[in-house]
């Protein structure tokens, strides 16, 4: 007899965030609607979100607003009433922006308005069709096989009316307007790494930056993907000049090994931190070149605009059999993964946020440090000879052009190292931010 | 018994460059003279060469125009009258450019003037000597074993009197004045891949090219080699502003590997262009360094022009033993050796004819695709998906500072495919080439 | 039976270099005082120093120049009054700098001011106490098993008083003010890879150049460590612009592979001649990146200085277990060993000096070198061939911005050959000097 879990056991944060995706789960989400609304009720329960609607048809760019979609009821009933398809059961059974319908109709009519997946006939797959009219249910293949010929009742009861498109977006300002981007898209129905994940992730690292002394600004975004992120780049392009870095967080709570794509640049310091923590933390990882193709890095890279956004996923999506099906689910996210993603983030904007240029206030010969009494704290620390060393580095690179994350770089020794002779050596005058 | 060649078998453009070559390789060839311009006589049978006729004497940058060199006949007779070398039996047998000389000599005063191989026993060497006054006899050692002491007739019934030298250009125009020029000498006598081969492919080329739409314009030299490189540049130091790429085409009907020797930039155009269609035809090649040393990419690559010129060979001259000898003959060149080159050339120059830059007219964000219907031709093409991606890396890409050829070697994608994407982006306004 | 080295084995210049240390090895240097004032006595004696007092108190850049050092005599005497710690059997026997102190005290009260290599319980080891005011003794560690509880009596008979720190140049100007700075620490005592092999090697690097013809200017320094760099440093910051190169040299005697440390810059040209002439050599050898930790490199290459001063050792000091204990004596030191590293600095200073941009007086297309008669002596010169290349790449790569090391590197030809024809081609006025 398996015990329940104890209060201490759930109180992990890696815990917490899985229940806050399991609380998100049932919600049936889309790019617009009540479902993304109730989304981010339950998100501003943890971080003082700022909702935005923009009205449908509003022009974004080469893009317009569609149409609010919600949805009551789905379902394809057989010729003696039973429900053989049922929207109740399960969110991802309809086609996401189905058009509504109402009609019996047979087999023959209803089944290009089915999507199954044969390779993994008991999962059902996820399928949208915002941009165009249609309308469809999706279901398993076992299923499927099971229905014989014969008159079918199909009924989707949503509405497709002009209302609003709906995203949220948390900012917390910091000492410079310097910003950091943090997007996730959080419009995916029942479908637990591809993003509630993503979502997850990012609200906790919000919480926890907003009790903590920060530098630079930071800007969550909780947006439809696509369409969401082109809106919000339409309606702030003031703001975006001061995105300085960023990362769109998604899939991010699988038991897969880390990839992160690079932003367009390839080379900027968002790309150059998340690389360094990944190495420094060992665990299995991928760093990949970007593409066009993936999540709103697309939109945030594009020529434009070519903001050094990178992306940070566990398993790449369309890599992994479970994306964009049923089995995404609560089961396929780990606390563990979803902890581990948190503290990659983390650890990454935390080294950004110390990634400052550095003058030499002494820069012609080394300062002798033995008369500050800068090494006197040292004694018998394990690692007083590379500290020594790290502020031997620190003196000789800092002439403005090298960040910390350079010096790290080329000294080969860890970042917080390197951070805390800078913090020394500034307290002592002999340094001076830039 | 083996029949002889239906017609259409004779008919590949192998076939026909090699029954070219066939027809010129009897011509006594050499840097001036009537050997020259009958050989420009059968080139302009295939295309409209203009000819030039520039005189003895004139300066070009360090250079003087030289005599001009003809020769009737050219002998060794011994004691009872037979000729045991014969100009009319191989032009080899006379070192280019021999001054002329009638005398009898003994064999010991003989010797000095024959030039043999002796590892190759049965092959003729090639000898010149343009700029020293000299005459000399080549032949196989073979024969030279057999020449018994005793006393020699000798004849070199040559002249060198102040004429001209001749070399021709065909200049193709295209919609803009950047051209590219494809060069390759057309003295040497009796040589089939030193470089009949190259005057094969560059007329088949020019015809091609006639009868075909194309951006860039296209000039085709047959000059001497080096003097009629320098005379070129030396009249034409307007023209050649214009040459953006260039390509010296030499041995290239061999069976060997090909060699591609870059221009002395390294990162031409020129460079990556042909480059890529090697590697993506995946015939066995190497791409070298430019070196100082080999055939007129020499005065185009020198430091006061530096063109973007390299050099396309099979094999390397210098590296097969058949270079500058007797067997270098009809046999050593072959149909298929030809053809490849030609394809090779024309892959190339065809991709820097589509070779552009473009300003991606919606750079802020994705335009939206779908609403314009590009993707609706696509639904069944086997690289549909492949195409769209291609599609986005074009949008992503075209910041007006990086070419299509950039996009190929960034996506890894087809250029080809990537070339299709830009034409639908434009066609559709997406897109403007700068 | 061993007989003694006969006049012609000792007339080797490694012999020679030998004989210098082993001459200056019993002297007790420190950074200040009379030892070091003896020891450019005695170098002096081969080449005309200048020698410079500073006196105590300067403040140079962060650093204020020490009290001045000196000893007589110091020892530990037993209870017997037998010397069992005695300065005048090895000066390493004495904590370099020791204040001085006259006491009988318990082996427990003596014990903190003593030390001992357990390791290497036969070697003294060498320590130091500049900037701290401290007495202590060093020993073996197998002496100090000996010592038996009791009272002892201590004397160290140094005087630390205002006087001055000495330091000595070496400038031998040559045709232009771009000047190569070689630097060496002259204050260790009875060390003798770390650093009168340095001295060694310099001395009779200086003394050749002086006999020689030159183009640059050199000047060698002879300092003590750290505060001697410093102070030369802060006295003369308008010299400190005309240093093109520079080169520490240090632990230069023993038999390991040569280690070179790049200056901070990493491709400065004294990096890559270094680099070339270790190479061509084909002695075992390493190239390191630079660190800020080491000999005078630190200070030349502090950001405010940033001079592209390298530091070529054989062993890296540091990673010997001899380094900086009695083992570093006159038996670690090899004639050879020095000998190899005068070689190597000598033919990487050669090189500087012969490293010239050219421009090519005949930019467009290849001068005619046959009518210039440049062949003619060739004839028979077993590198014929290359020698020609040697030329035509000079030619090709004159253009100002390319010197004969860049050329050296590009072409893969020997340095040697590639300046043989860059002077051929100047005396025929094809190339310009720069």
């Amino acid at each position: 007899m398996i015990s329940p879990k104890t209060r201490s056991e759930a109180d992990t944060v890696g815990d917490a965030m899985h229940a806050l995706i399991a609380e998100l789960y049932p919600i049936c989400r889309s790019i617009t609607g009540d479902g993304f609304r109730a989304t981010l009720d339950i998100i501003r329960r943890r971080i003082p979100l700022q909702v935005h609607e923009v009205p449908s048809g509003t022009r974004v760019f080469d893009w317009t607003v569609p149409l609010e979609w919600n949805i009551r009821d789905a379902y394809v009933k057989n010729a003696e009433g039973a429900r053989v398809i049922d929207f109740r059961k399960h969110n991802l059974h309809v086609v996401n922006y189905s058009m509504p319908v109402h009609a019996t109709i047979t087999l023959d009519q209803l089944k290009p308005h089915l999507h199954t997946l044969p390779d993994h006939p008991d999962w059902i797959p996820y399928r949208t069709s915002y941009y165009k009219e249609y309308w469809g249910f999706c279901l398993t293949h076992n299923e499927l096989l099971k229905l014989r010929p014969g008159d079918y009742e199909v009924c989707v009861d949503s509405t497709l009316v002009p209302r609003s498109l709906t995203y949220a977006e948390y900012y917390l300002p910091g000492e410079t307007k310097d910003e950091v981007l943090v997007s996730c898209h959080a419009c995916h129905p029942s479908l637990a790494n591809d993003n509630l994940s993503g979502i997850a992730v990012a609200s906790e690292l919000a919480a926890r930056l907003t009790s903590r002394p920060h530098r630079l600004s930071y800007r969550f975004l909780f947006v439809p993907v696509t369409i969401g992120s082109i809106t919000w780049l339409a309606l702030n392009e003031d703001t975006v000049r001061n995105v300085k870095h960023g990362l769109v967080l998604t899939c991010v709570g699988d038991s897969g090994a880390f990839t992160y794509k690079k932003s367009q640049c390839g080379s900027a310091e968002i790309d150059r931190a998340v690389a360094y923590v990944l190495k420094k933390k060992g665990n299995p990882h991928r760093v990949i070149d970007f593409h066009p193709y993936g999540y709103d890095e697309r939109q945030y890279c594009s020529p434009g605009f070519n903001l050094p956004v990178g992306c940070l996923m566990r398993s790449q999506h369309g890599t992994f059999p479970e994306y964009h099906t049923s089995a995404d689910d609560l089961d396929f996210v780990k606390p563990q993964g979803l902890e581990e993603s948190l503290e990659i983030v983390e650890k990454a904007l935390q080294l950004l946020d110390c990634n400052r240029r550095y003058v030499n206030q002494n820069p012609k010969c080394e300062p002798q440090l033995g008369k500050r009494g800068i090494y006197q704290g040292l004694a018998g620390m394990p690692d007083q000879k590379r500290y020594e060393l790290a502020m031997l580095w620190v003196l000789n690179q800092s002439d403005g052009q090298h960040s910390l994350l350079d010096v790290t770089e080329r000294s080969g020794l860890p970042f917080d190292l390197i951070r805390r002779a800078a913090d020394a050596l500034e307290k002592h005058d002999l340094l001076k931010s830039i």
